[in-house]
């Protein structure tokens, strides 16, 4: 085989075979095909885009371009769930113990965050002492024990998906529904769980602008795990607004608690039950949505998800009494009110403006490099739909620094707009999308 | 400007500004882009293609990304002629005297061969001790004084399309009819001409297979001479056979010789003249092709066409005799004829085959260092169309190794394909392209 020809043989638009896209994936992760040849092959991707079987077969090569991991001794089905990333996203740390409490096995692996999206693993650092760099032995040995635990991303998991990635942000080939599909697919497969579901985000604040590519991007993953006999859905739901009223790290973690006991914003509980309920399904533990989400409202209300949440942070050596006393996690030294400029009702939240503010504010990373501050943030006392009188608190900013704050006021300040009229009610869930869904369409959550 | 979006902006189809070129190509002769960058921009400009304004900006910034010519301080308007390479193209060596004795200034600039095809400054390099490394200086004072000088191309010339092409080379993205027009009209503007000739070959031994494809890339040039402010046509002739009956270095000076005389193949005679007339024409030295036309005749009659070979091979130095005197030529010590298997018409006449025989044979290079023999190659004693007896001879390879006729003889052999009934008549020039012709059509020639 020759990378020239197989460059050509995608350029003209014909279907590459498995031990072809092996070759360029292999030879480019080893070092031995140059990134020029490859980011041309990119690019001839990008344009003429992949077929299914290709989408596949790139994303298995990526699998194999590393170390897998082998969940085999946790029993019963392994469920993971992926977010394709937003703002005040603090799911996992409400879904995790919640469904580990309904007697599913999580056995999660989380990343940092990045620009202004956050990640589970800085939340969870929150809780002084928490340990998230495991070892394989102790990481499957814990979700044996406690049904649940949370470590960092190896770096060994998918190394070409990590080159490729670096090589598509400097070549204009990121925004390719194939090669994205690829990428997420390919470290959730690594990952070694039997059964994903995928929470495709998509608004102002998410990688997905439009519905559309969302969708897209949706049925692209669904396939792809499908082809590689993995059981997977996506749901497809809102970031054009942050999640929930909580964004920067130890406030979204004191909304998961609060959302644990029951008292969360009605956002974040819905899309927490509604995941949680397909990882039960998936994970065979009910046999109906509405089984699985009556039973994750009763592990709420009798306290038991709380109590997992209480078990994975002492397994994890995490001061674990930071739960029912939030002076013992980071605490920011002020806090500044954002008011409302007229009267009227809150037409749009920007969610990546929001992220950028709290990025200004230190919570989140610039570059890779950047250390962040945990304990600040903002409170969104209004989201959008809701009605406000002039001058009435919008947002509630948590500091520590009076230069940071003037870095980041203004950029929230933006965030919001209000208009006159009430606008439309917004989807949190758009819908799903399973294997039988028609292509390019979405299936109403029942 | 970043990179990265203007690769952007290419892959989403839209007019890059002559600025933003200009940034691409210089930043990677400057070696500040990376080759990565670079390749995935010429995919995108190779599945997009790009707008004549594009190319021609493409172009003028090659030709700015190193030195050019100066040809002022000669007199008149400077025309230049260009092929697009082929088997047995010996035309400068005829040409350029024949215009060069009808006044015209020939300030020509050539290369080497490489492949199945031939350059014309090996085969000059025939004539024992002739120079083609001139100065500038010098170079510029014998077309004054002589009306022709001929010397090899220098390195500085365009710098940035000899790094575009070895990228394009291992990433898929050769054949695009804008990079192929932008890359050698490049070379010819820095060459410093008023006006240009170009010899669009197409058929089996040229760079382009079909007479769409030629035409295409005829019309992009025409349009990029334009663009730029050089008068500029197209001529389209065929490649399928070799041009005229000799291939091999010594061996292509002879047939010139011959023709110069008037003792030339009709094939390559015609082309000759077509061609000079006009290069008379754009050189305003005459006001209709059929005079130019008829001026280049009476100047092979009348002997001056010759007498301006022998006097531009004495002032480079070479060995003037061997124009009168064959045997000066570098010889070959063998012969072998290969005669027709049956009897019937040539069908075909492979030219690439032919060109890859004389590279067997040790007249071609396959890489940019190998050493070539001058003296050896093929003459064609049978061509596309012509009648012959089984036993016949068809054609004589000349050679100094038996072991390099044993690798030549075969390939050769399957170049010649004989039918039993006649062929069509093969055109020899399709026809011409000048920045009035409809695009995608050929002007007839008169």
């Amino acid at each position: 085989m020759k990378t020239d020809d197989l460059i050509i043989k995608k350029r003209d638009n014909k279907e590459l075979t498995k031990e072809e896209i092996d070759y360029l994936v292999q030879g480019y992760t080893k070092g031995d095909i140059p990134d020029y040849q490859i980011s041309a092959f990119l690019m001839a991707a990008f344009l003429n885009g992949m077929t299914q079987v290709e989408t596949a077969n790139l994303t298995q090569s990526m699998v194999n371009s590393g170390e897998t991991l082998d969940l085999s001794s946790i029993s019963g089905i392994k469920v993971d769930k992926h977010s394709t990333g937003g703002v005040g996203d603090k799911t996992t740390l409400t879904l995790g113990p919640l469904v580990a409490s309904a007697g599913l096995n999580v056995a999660k692996m989380s990343g940092r965050g990045l620009g202004h999206t956050g990640g589970t693993i800085d939340k969870l650092e929150a809780f002084q002492g928490l340990k998230i760099d495991l070892t394989m032995d102790d990481f499957v040995d814990r979700v044996n024990k406690h049904n649940i635990a949370i470590v960092g991303q190896t770096k060994d998991l998918a190394p070409a998906d990590g080159k490729l990635y670096a090589l598509r942000d400097v070549t204009g080939t990121v925004d390719s529904i194939p090669l994205i599909a690829s990428s997420i697919m390919s470290k959730k497969l690594a990952a070694g769980t039997d059964a994903i579901v995928l929470d495709v985000k998509v608004g102002k604040g998410a990688f997905m602008q439009t519905l559309d590519d969302a969708i897209a991007l949706g049925h692209e993953m669904v396939n792809i795990g499908d082809n590689l006999g993995r059981k997977t859905i996506a749901v497809i739901s809102d970031m054009d607004q942050p999640l929930g009223k909580n964004v920067g790290n130890a406030l979204e973690v004191i909304e998961a608690i609060d959302t644990l006991k029951g008292q969360g914003p009605k956002d974040f509980e819905d899309l927490c039950l509604h995941l949680g309920a397909n990882l039960l399904l998936l994970g065979e533990k009910v046999e109906t949505l509405q089984q699985g989400r009556n039973l994750l409202q009763q592990k709420i209300t009798n306290g038991e998800a709380l109590e997992k949440f209480e078990e994975l942070i002492k397994v994890q050596n995490g001061d674990y009494r930071a739960i029912h006393d939030n002076s013992k996690l980071p605490t920011p030294k002020h806090s500044k009110t954002l008011k409302a400029s007229t009267q009227g009702y809150i037409s749009s939240l920007d969610a990546r403006k929001v992220g950028l503010a709290c990025v200004n504010l230190g919570a989140g990373r610039k570059t890779k490099e950047d250390e962040i501050d945990l304990s600040v943030g903002v409170e969104l006392l209004k989201k959008t739909g809701d009605k406000v009188k002039k001058d009435e608190p919008i947002a509630k900013i948590w500091y520590n620094e009076e230069q940071k704050l003037n870095d980041a006021l203004p950029v929230l300040d933006i965030s919001y707009e209000i208009s006159e009229q009430p606008t439309e009610d917004k989807h949190l869930i758009y819908g799903m999308i399973t294997i039988e869904s028609n292509p390019g369409e979405l299936d109403p959550i029942n």
